[in-house]
């Protein structure tokens, strides 16, 4: 069953960028792409950043907290994405549509993100999937809210619901990653490349926007 | 991290339904929805059921072979309601509107169910995960595949992937529930109601179907 780690959340030692804290975080993302896990050691960390095992403790605190600090690393580089498509002058439909392919891209580039978001929402301490909820869940949701708002103002998109939209989008674009290699067992169902990706890209693109049905019933399913 | 237990799936005491396994099955249900969890100890089971604890063993082996078994016994049922639902004689989109309302309030009245799929996909044996793949995953898929196919062929559906269809709908409509806690720790989301499950499915159905888009872009997002 889903572990109850104990642990604390580390607050960051102050003054700006910290130089050892980063190293363990790039080795430990490394680690992560390499091994295709987030099942890394503390003591892996260590010797591929070169860092004593003890300034990990010091850094992060516990492993949780420096899986932690790492999602929030990916997280900060996302949410500024987010920041600098919302101010572009393109149509909401065009923002909508980068978004889409934006959120597919950036689990595919960071595959271990997908996993520490289910890691630390679900297997481990509630403090750490509190946090989670605040630096990912949180802003992406408002981004989402304030695309919708300037798609219905603009009258590109129909009135919908931003935490039921949040949901699917989110959910849909998870599963691919979440969701495949369960699929490829059984099904035949090959692994997630470059063109999948961007196949899912498309696929979903055009699910969002428009929906799955020809013209002629469309009428009928708005109704 | 997910621990990997060291599961072998047990073969069924052949013979049709088998009494104790069948008592065994309901009272591990009935906990998980009195407890709103899956952590229910094989104790538990055996008191609530008036069955001995070494009958549990002889019937599952142990504790992932009764979880195993208890989603095959609730994916059973929702299968047949998938073999239903195709033979009925109405439109494919009539049935894809019923099929999406299905699986979201599948999930809702075995709310067990979600989290059972993915702790026996991602948290317990390769062999567990292959099982819920072959009872689960596999009949979906084909499910779909079958009523896509009747959809296009009626000229109802335009040409959509099984496999990215799939993706999409399962892990939009899991979401709701399994991204649903992690969201109304830090965004003042609610918890899925019964009014949040009717909404979620009218909302999925638009989606689905008809897309986000209002009619003037709808053209331009087909492109």
């Amino acid at each position: 069953m889903a572990s109850q780690l104990n642990t604390s959340i580390p607050t960051r030692p102050q003054g700006g960028k910290n130089s050892t804290a980063e190293k363990l975080l790039i080795a430990a993302s490394e680690l992560m792409i390499e091994r295709a896990s987030i099942e890394v050691s503390l003591s892996d960390i260590a010797q591929k950043s070169g860092v004593n095992a003890a300034l990990v403790k010091y850094h992060f605190g516990n492993k949780d907290g420096l899986l932690l600090a790492l999602l929030a690393r990916d997280a900060a580089t996302e949410m500024s994405g987010l920041e600098y498509l919302i101010s572009q002058p393109i149509s909401p439909t065009a923002k909508l549509k980068l978004h889409i392919g934006g959120i597919i891209r950036a689990y595919y580039q960071f595959p271990y993100m997908n996993r520490l978001i289910h890691y630390l929402l679900h297997e481990s301490s509630t403090e750490a999937a509190d946090e989670v909820s605040k630096f990912f869940v949180a802003p992406l949701l408002e981004f989402q809210r304030r695309l919708l708002a300037e798609g219905i103002k603009a009258g590109e998109f129909r009135n919908i619901d931003p935490v039921m939209f949040y949901t699917s989008l989110v959910g849909a674009c998870d599963h691919l990653f979440f969701g495949r290699h369960a699929m490829s067992r059984a099904t035949g169902v090959g692994p997630v490349t470059d063109e999948v990706c961007r196949e899912y890209i498309k696929h979903m693109e055009a699910l969002i926007c428009g929906g799955m049905l020809n013209g002629k019933e469309k009428g009928a399913a708005a109704g």
